[in-house]
């Protein structure tokens, strides 16, 4: 038996077409997808099947673990681990034939004497040229390089990758400079080496930041790959929560926890079942959220509580409020694309997705 | 094989203690545990059964699957569901001998007949004194109750609970308000019907707050029941993750994604691995949160992103940096405790605990 619970509707369909946007955007050579995170929680095992069929080849992951977990379901793929190898952690990446984003020189010692030993060992190696957050510095690797020249061939770089630090901001001057050390670093490892710069963001930059490889997460899932301007990609998520509860109140009253906001005597609320237990965040208290019920806009009222959401039915038809009525939070619809729910708490749409939580049953069309 | 992930420690020794702190405090007859949102994201099952060996009979959640998943844990119980019953649920609510606490006219009517039928179908009433969230109104109540006095016993309501909307500000006037109107009802309900009003910061108000049964949840959990003095609580749950790189910052340098913040040249720089994926919220950026290697404090530095978090670790003896580091992010010190996590991100202990994520590994001491 199914009992009336939030849902979150994932078309699966609208990610493959995200997918194929960004490849045909691309100039490079191929285009991967991160599925980290839980594919930014909406499901990495049925994200990933959906795209290795419309033909993706590379998925990224943060951890092992996801990659072991993406491994049982797709044999065939190449599986890029970004967090690199940790210690003990070497053969269970050899098992699974994952590849681990070498991250530091302590990574790239700890992977050469298996990649020495073992013939499909293949890495990838990660060379920081702005964020300092993972990856060999370009001097250390510079000078590395040239005290061993054999060091790509000997731990089986496959693949030369950094991170854009600012890649939504086009006219930022950290891009350009990404971009000219990844030339430098294409000029240290050779024509023939694939590399791989950008990121979702990265590939509406020009061309000469593309390289080989794309890997493309937020945008996948209908974030907009830059600031400002339209966003070219579809929305891929629909959260709805049941309505459990509605009241005409008596008298002018405040609402919620702190009482910080009131409602005039009449107004009709809803009070719908989810909060942020499950990923709906408290910072969307008092911002101009909005939900929608059918066509009709509602607005938040009061603040986000762990386990429900008020909101402002009262431009909403009675008809539409009855038993099993439910409630849209995100979605296709002015004010809760993901983006739109992100800006009214104050933070971006990764997160928003990241955290909707496990009492949110998830569908996938 | 176990490798190296985020962990969560939990405590339950300590919310058991955290629960024995409470009922002594507590003057009425009982003193119940609210184990919704999986015990604030630390372990409904293992929590519960903690409680129950300690004496507690009577817990509380928010959802019909909650209950259910609790009730195959502990099959005697008194388990109160906090949205009420939906239609369609109450085969369900009897099946499991759940009580749901009805929370509006149409669940009320619902129950009605179910109770009428079936003499274990035990409920309970809630009336709304502050929130305007759930429960019947006031007026409502009052009129309907003077129509039908046969109301409470035809729907075999065995509890009237209300919720305080401002607990942690002792001085909020809505407090006394709230107070008031339970007294009302007790006068409406006859002195036999118990009573429930207190939640963790409700049991530290006066004991005219208190009636019969009391509903802590936070504070369970280490969160101050009271803003401001000294928190009477222990703290519970401890998140550590794994540092899987460090660097020495060959030139002064910005870190992370839009470049927010510099470090100098020569700086020490750990990478841990978990981010706001895993509910590390992405609002404690640039607000002076810090994480601790052993006993030395790190500051958090840039943005935190969705799998990693840097910190400034120069303050941090090298030896304890090597293979296998962790780096606490909320624990038993100063700068981590719960509500000093919250603080930093500018939000309460209850989000950062409820929202921690399914990467992080719970071990149960």
């Amino acid at each position: 038996m199914q009992f009336l619970t939030p849902t979150l509707t994932v078309n699966v369909s609208a990610i493959v077409a995200n997918w194929q946007t960004l490849r045909a955007q691309f100039s490079g050579r191929e285009t991967a997808a991160v599925v980290k995170a839980d594919a930014y929680g909406l499901g990495m095992v049925e994200v990933a099947i959906a795209l290795e069929k419309a033909g993706c080849h590379t998925f990224c992951v943060a951890t092992l673990g996801e990659g072991i977990s993406l491994r049982a379901a797709l044999p065939d793929v190449r599986i890029l681990v970004f967090h690199g190898v940790q210690e003990g952690e070497e053969f269970a990446f050899r098992q699974h034939r994952l590849v681990p984003a070498l991250a530091s020189r302590v990574q790239v010692e700890r992977w050469k004497p298996v990649a020495v030993e073992f013939p499909h060992a293949v890495s990838a190696l990660h060379v920081d040229t702005a964020m300092a957050r993972l990856g060999l510095q370009m001097d250390e690797f510079t000078a590395w390089l040239a005290a061993e020249p054999e060091l790509l061939k000997q731990c089986r770089v496959g693949l030369v990758m950094s991170h854009l630090a600012c890649a939504p901001e086009p006219a930022h001057p950290s891009n350009a400079q990404q971009r000219d050390a990844m030339q430098q670093l294409r000029a240290l490892v050779g024509e023939d080496m694939p590399m791989s710069l950008c990121n979702s963001g990265g590939i509406y930059l020009p061309r000469d930041f593309h390289f080989d490889l794309a890997r493309p997460g937020c945008a996948l899932y209908g974030i907009a790959p830059q600031d400002g301007g339209t966003n070219p990609m579809q929305q891929v998520a629909q959260w709805d929560a049941p309505i459990i509860s509605t009241r005409v109140l008596e008298r002018a009253q405040a609402v919620g926890y702190g009482a910080t906001q009131t409602l005039p005597k009449g107004a009709r609320m809803a009070t719908v079942a989810t909060g942020y237990a499950d990923g709906y965040l408290r910072h969307a208290s008092g911002r101009g959220a909005v939900g929608y019920v059918g066509e009709y806009r509602a607005p938040l009222v009061g603040r986000v509580t762990m386990d429900m959401l008020c909101f402002d039915v009262s431009g909403v038809p009675e008809a539409l409020l009855g038993d099993g009525a439910m409630l849209t939070l995100l979605g296709d619809r002015d004010g809760i694309r993901v983006d739109d729910v992100a800006a009214a708490a104050d933070t971006i749409g990764y997160e928003v997705l990241t955290r909707i939580g496990p009492r949110v049953r998830r569908i996938y069309i």
